[in-house]
């Protein structure tokens, strides 16, 4: 972008200069040379006014282009902001769900426990759903492949029954906004 | 910006016409003529030249001025996009929000509750931590003027100690994204 608005300063100086040489011209009239001179001066001025039609042509076909380019860019730009809108309130809201799974762990002893307990597992229902309508996906993890992409390994383990390099157990949750990973897994890897 | 592009459309349609034009001057050399034809047909060809010159130059000008429009716009747009990126996912998250709150209200019986209770409290406060990080706020309510751009009255009541037509009770929280009213509350208000 700043390239392009360098360009078109360039091309306002160049313009009033184009202007002023114009000017000039049409200050010394031919009036009192012979016919020659007068038509050897006006194929000077055909060549001259040529070349002038000729870089306001090209100018012309340049800022179109870089128009062109612009707007591209700027299409691409605007799509990429509302695919990714949410990305920052998501990850500011990620560790309050943290937190939420892991008070609702507990084991209720009352009826009293377990019917506030009842009232916040709806509640965080609702709110991975609401993120869920924005894009945000919980990463697979348990089972799967382990992948640096979308996993982190901090720890690694021998265990029978998993092939080598599978994500064996979940630390932390990582999720994803669309294509994009907000946060990967904390896992362990099976060696 | 439709327009721009036909603006754009229009210009290359002009743009071929000329250099047609041009290029069929170029094949007719006035090579047998007299001088005084000859300097004729260059001054007519200079006249021609002006003007394909200038309307070069006046498309460049407007091409040049979309341009800049273009770009003013697009950055208008871009930051308007940015400033109320969040808004769709917390219009998602209020209804949540809004019950995590009616949970919140119960009254602890016992010990178990009273300790969940409060660590729910502390997500509560960290998932609205993360929400004013957005810019979300909390529209104010109870003892303030009622403002239709904010609240939404369902009820009217003669209330000792208020002032007429101000808030006098909050039925649900109304929010704000920065300065756009994003659900508006819904309140009481003194006659």
């Amino acid at each position: 972008m700043v390239e392009n608005e360098k360009d078109l300063k360039d091309l306002e100086t160049e313009q009033s200069a184009l202007s002023e040489e114009e000017t000039s011209e049409q200050h010394d009239a031919p009036s009192e040379k012979n016919e020659s001179s007068e038509l050897e001066e006006a194929l000077g001025k055909i060549a001259s006014l040529e070349a002038k039609a000729e870089e306001y042509e090209t100018k012309l076909l340049r800022v179109q282009a870089d128009f062109e380019n612009y707007k591209r860019r700027a299409r691409m730009d605007a799509e990429a902001a509302q695919k990714y809108r949410a990305q920052s309130l998501v990850s500011e809201i990620l560790p309050a769900l943290d937190n939420f799974e892991r008070a609702l762990k507990v084991e209720a002893a009352d009826e009293q426990t377990k019917s506030l307990l009842q009232g916040m597992e709806m509640v965080h229902r609702q709110l991975v759903s609401a993120l869920k309508a924005e894009g945000v996906e919980e990463i697979e993890t348990v089972g799967k492949p382990f992948d640096p992409q979308f996993h982190q390994a901090v720890m690694q383990a021998e265990e029978e029954g998993y092939e080598p390099n599978t994500v064996i157990e979940e630390f932390q949750k990582g999720y994803k906004l669309k294509d994009r990973v907000i946060r990967p897994s904390m896992v362990k890897v099976s060696q």
